[in-house]
């Protein structure tokens, strides 16, 4: 399955009790001698009364994953197409949290995302105090504008003219990898369409520009509403396709609307 | 499937007759949106009474390929696998060809890679005459020795003392793009271990180092024959696996012979 490009791996750990060690991940997740998928997802039955599931996400290096807002649009999709659940919402349990999923007529799914975190000291960001915008001098830009915030992990959102014509390839790394970022960031180029949209790109860290960054999207919103420059329901038009980002304000999650595609269904010898 | 590493998705459209559009070639391809591989191989009837099958062979952007030996392979380990032919030699119709196709109890599988041709008209490569030997001088690198075979494909092969070391990113790209290739060249990194093994990394015009050039290997070893360093049965050491390649001499086809693995089965909407 893919959510905008970010494709998944789904295994039904409910119907079909299977045990992967990291090897094991690492060999299925090769895109030429595997299946090949960015993040391999797990199905299970929940461990507290109040959910329906629980699922683990795993990287193709073998590493998991706390929370993935693509991957719990594919989660939702598969179990009530497997007839696994039989209506929307779905209540699932992550390594550290419940999430409440919603599927729409048009097949797509919303995610809760959490509250945006402008503090500094969270994503981590060196910055004397919290402020409506910062500024960075970069070697081959000079000053830089940004805002800063983490959707759980660290966001700095630069409204730009022409997202296009921004210099996501040169200015994110340097961005990235600036010293006041100590465990570096990934970088939004955001331009305010209107109100009600936004156009963005974001370099994502440790792997460059993506297609279609979840949590990079509801950074992105977040900041442009906090700025007051859009209302509270945007749509993100990324380079991978459109999410829908909803935020109410201080105190109330962001909630991530977006499309989950099925690719094929196969079965592999392990 | 996969050959060393060169990945295939195989249809069998003896039992389901489908047409693909060389649009959803490309869709299919895709590595995080569709299936993904690096060719699509769709075995079909023959339309010759000499051959049991025939087979094409897609890139991922949809253009045909003539001949591949690590397709070849797959295809041969596909048939047996599935029933559709009960025994070894397998007799299929590429575009252009006959290829016999052997397996052994190891499950290795034999291909008929056809006659190399040394005449340096056939790579193209502007040379005078055909000649054991060839020199070039490279900007970077002064002069470099190589021999010139095509394999169906142009073909260059240098002989170092180290292939682990040798400078296959920074003069492979010089010479692919050197003028005395009209048509570009795959560049070959032959190491002599023994009369009966090199070590073999290749710069494949296109693509870059790969990490199993079937016909990169039969060339290699034909020149090695040719050069009189190397005995007619040879085991080619390639960065994703070994291949064992026979040639009998002038006149003679070479003929490789390697592994095919099966990586998993499914079912996609069209």
């Amino acid at each position: 399955m893919h959510g905008l490009g970010n494709d998944f791996m789904v295994i039904d750990q409910i119907s079909h009790p299977v045990e992967l060690s990291a090897e094991q991940i690492r060999s299925l997740g090769d895109r030429h001698r595997g299946v090949g998928f960015d993040q391999l997802l797990i199905i299970a039955p929940p461990t507290r009364p109040d959910a329906d599931f629980s699922y683990r996400i795993f990287n193709a290096d073998g590493s998991e994953v706390e929370h993935c807002g693509n991957g719990a649009r594919c989660f939702a999709r598969y179990v009530l197409m497997r007839g696994l659940a039989a209506r929307s919402p779905i209540r699932v349990q992550t390594r550290n949290r419940l999430l409440e999923l919603h599927t729409d007529d048009n097949a797509r799914v919303s995610v809760d995302m959490g509250e945006p975190d402008f503090a500094p000291a969270s994503l981590p960001f060196v910055a004397d105090t919290r402020q409506p915008g910062y500024q960075l001098n970069v070697e081959s830009y000079g000053t830089v504008d940004f805002q800063a915030v983490s959707m759980g992990n660290p966001h700095i959102v630069l409204t730009v003219a022409d997202a296009n014509t921004a210099p996501v390839g040169s200015l994110g790394p340097e961005l990235y990898s600036h010293a006041a970022f100590p465990q570096g960031v990934n970088v939004g180029f955001m331009q305010i369409v209107d109100r009600d949209t936004i156009r963005l790109r974001v370099f994502e860290r440790g792997a460059g520009e993506t297609e279609a960054c979840g949590t990079g999207a509801c950074a992105a919103v977040a900041c442009g509403i906090q700025a007051g420059l859009l209302n509270t329901r945007v749509r993100a038009v990324l380079t991978g396709g459109d999410l829908t980002i909803e935020w109410a304000g201080a105190g109330q999650p962001v909630i991530m609307t977006g499309p989950a595609t099925t690719v094929f269904e196969g079965s592999v010898l392990i």
